[in-house]
């Protein structure tokens, strides 16, 4: 049987449940958040679809030792309105979001979880590292979505300029979940051609699109004050790679043994978390920007 | 191909995008909102998913022109924060949601739409009648969600009485989406065995189960500020009906010839929308309280 | 992880094995059939489909050791050719299904083996009590499709004369997957309505109803010499309730401590397999059919 | 509401709509056989399957008339016996499918079907020629799976040996759906890395692995004697890049203006069904080897 548990069931978290609920890829799911009444909203509104879904997922809620046997864990807390009057800058959720790790660390830890946790929690790099010291957990058992959002962004405002489907763009946004992150537009192909090379005949301007991708969850936010489907899905999708071990190329947030932080880069996600990690051979000014934005995160994380 | 319309993508009309995208029904899907900024965000963050999904759909915004040819148009306006001081009255939204009409339903018109309609505005018996007279659609065309969720929530209230599975619970709840509905008890059964039957044996109160499916939405309301997965669901299963000319009995919001408005009774949804409604030889004081319900909604109604 | 074993890929295992796959149902299966050749080769076909799959599955075969953590094993063994000269007669098969049974149960035992078994041979529903007896499985753990495909061509045969879903069609098929079975229109409504009230107003003939359904199998088998997509989606539709703990009620062949033996009858499938029995007030010519349905199937048993 | 028909439901065509059912893809589904016995099988036990998928699909048989407003039609006509002693040669088929091609293209350009053709008959590409000049549909309306499946069992081959997903390989299969395809190396990559640069590393063979490619069919073929789950899992998926208008990359068998003929090739694939062909710069040897190809295709087309 497929078991989940989400702490933090905001926008991020309640499209998570919904999704593994009308997609039937949950078979139990735990919802726990701070505000016992809107986990307890949530598990009765999925609990209200049931009687409307051909599968059937058991919905429990605030309960920690439940995750004793959980398969994944998805952290999704944050504060959504720490953003608010600083768009653009992911950092304003931190000093929100590692109180919350004080807070779940140690429960998490005394539940006796050991599954795969996928955080989504911002800033993602950071936090996911502190996430994974406090509970105790292994390097390959906890990971953050990273720049597996803003790759799939990188892929739709390339996908909208040739207008093709968003999957017929290949590549990885690497860096940061946030302003330090970069396109490696060396690994990237559009329908089998590198980009690099339909860029300079069609005169195109790349900084401009790798802007449009940095920026696109802004231009979510600022539309309906916060983003949830594109990172739900992303989330789920590589809670299905870890269920199914399918070893899946995902660019999320890992640790890095040469840069010595957690940060977005090709990973391999399977049944123990993130398998491997895909050292591609980027060329020295990618290479540079990999390390500025690692070196970002790690400044950051140092603050703690 | 198939595709749909969604009128106002507040928490109702992106959980309808989302559900009609994450799990591929819908080839094409048109978003429309008073806030553009809104329907832009959502559009965004819907597109944002398209790299991690293995269905395709095409999405715009804003065009009443794109109606012309669209199957199913969902009509999910309203604004939920009319019923933050008066819990339990639908009809607060009423003031509210005719202006919409008002405005959207020319649109409509002119549009040349001639597919189905499916309402989830609340009053949802009167809005969805007014809504049916301002477009001009037939009554088949159009109709609301109405009781499909109020019976969803009673078989999910019965069914954790009986500890089975939602689906194991038939029968309907009938009337107004609002205080005046009731369950019809004579129609209900639990693993096929009568509800009355099992209550007396068991010494069960079933007024307090109806009352529990009555106001479970305003559980839900009260935790997260408004609904959405249950009534989206529903939603999204109607407009399947439609799509493949299921012939699905849905107790939903329909017109009735014997009482002269909308109001949910178990209907036959297939490609016209409603193609028959089930009359079924109901007790007594049942049918007094299907025509109290009906009387209520029509009361209103007047009042336009 | 949820994981599923299946025991004979022919038409019927192999149609289970590609729905598990194609709607990633399964994580892990595990295929074995006395043609190791067969076993691989659909493991291959299923495997040469995964890069056009958006989920994944782990794909193994002959291994009895790989069920001893498996969650749901498919018992779909058969000779089909067993029926080419005996239309009409499942017990033709018989002869051929228990030395199945004497081949596979002690190495199922061997196994560890201590997860969901449901069996499709036939005659179902006595296969199905050997095997169980043979396994040494608890009789929860191991049961029959039985009349859960019998219901399902009622509910076709009968949703065409009134020209409804055959969702609408609600009631149960009892007794032997075979000759003796009957439908127990008591229990059978269409759109809420009672059939045998619909049969009196209507002068329909409901024992044709009931031979179209008894015999549909037939008419499937003499077009395309076997079955496979229906059972299959039976069969899966019950391990998917397994795996969620649905507590669904399914007409399925589980064992009946009145009649002391496997008959098909409404039964609570969880993750237990039966959960419980139902027992419907059948009337007393519908008992006496169940009793004769119950007892034909002893008298062979007791032939063993 | 989408419409799609088949012509030939052998295995591939059953597996076609049985995958379209089970996932309730197709609205409506009109199945055509020259053994109508078979056709109305089919029909049988899918509807029977109806009662236990929360999707529904109308399904009919064999009537062309039914083909003028459908969407995507499928040609999955053959005789696989053809194949019985030719091991490796699909070109064994022309013979049988031309035939074929003789009787239903008369039929298909009567009915006044102006959708998309999908052909998965052998010998792929030659017969996807004949059939689109015949029934007089546009090279862009008409074309085959072709290498579609050749390069999905490359990905399961190269996926094999380095112990990761088959959708982290990407890159294609040229040339004819038979013998004198190739795996064009120069344009596949395994993680984002280039498997030729992997090759030269790990001392690997290619030419083994393309050669398992190839002959991934036969594989399949020897042991259960046709090919149905993967074949039939391209068609379906290339119909719902139809349908979604997706503008997918699919190395499918499409008209080469180059070459003057029908052959594997990276195919964008939307409404109109070949959107476009992408002529990636191949090196030298595979652009002989795709020259090569192409040339054995027109010759035996040559021959009709």
């Amino acid at each position: 049987m497929r078991k989940f548990g989400i702490i933090g069931v905001g926008h991020v978290g309640a499209t998570v449940a919904y999704t593994l609920v009308c997609k039937g890829i949950a078979d139990e799911l735990i919802l726990i958040d701070n505000n016992e009444g809107k986990a307890t909203a949530e598990q009765l509104d999925l609990q209200d679809a049931q009687a409307r879904l051909d599968t059937r997922t058991i919905i429990k809620t605030q309960d920690y030792s439940e995750l004793e046997d959980t398969d994944v864990l998805f952290v999704t807390s944050g504060n959504i309105h720490a953003l608010d009057n600083v768009s653009g800058n992911r950092w304003a959720e931190f000093e929100y979001t590692r109180e919350i790790v004080k807070d779940i660390a140690p429960k998490i830890k005394a539940s006796g979880f050991d599954g795969v946790l996928i955080d989504t929690m911002n800033p993602c790099d950071a936090i996911t590292h502190y996430l994974q010291r406090e509970t105790g957990l292994s390097r390959q058992q906890c990971f953050g979505t990273g720049t597996f959002l803003d790759t799939a962004r990188m892929q739709k405002v390339v996908s909208d300029v040739f207008d093709v489907d968003p999957k017929n763009v290949t590549g990885y946004v690497y860096g940061e979940h946030g302003e330090s992150q970069f396109s490696a537009w060396s690994t990237v192909q559009v329908n089998g051609l590198d980009i690099l090379d339909l860029a300079h005949e069609q005169d195109l301007d790349l900084s401009e699109l790798e802007d449009k991708a940095r920026h696109g969850g802004w231009a979510v936010h600022s539309g309906k004050g916060y983003t949830s489907y594109a990172i739900a899905t992303c989330a789920v999708k590589l809670s299905e790679a870890v269920l199914s071990d399918a070893k899946l190329t995902c660019p999320c947030s890992s640790y890095s043994e040469k840069y010595g932080t957690y940060v977005g880069q090709p990973s391999i996600v399977g049944k123990n978390g993130i398998e491997s990690v895909t050292e591609l051979p980027l060329p020295d000014d990618e290479e540079a920007k990999f390390k500025h934005s690692a070196d970002t995160i790690k400044e950051k994380f140092a603050t703690l």
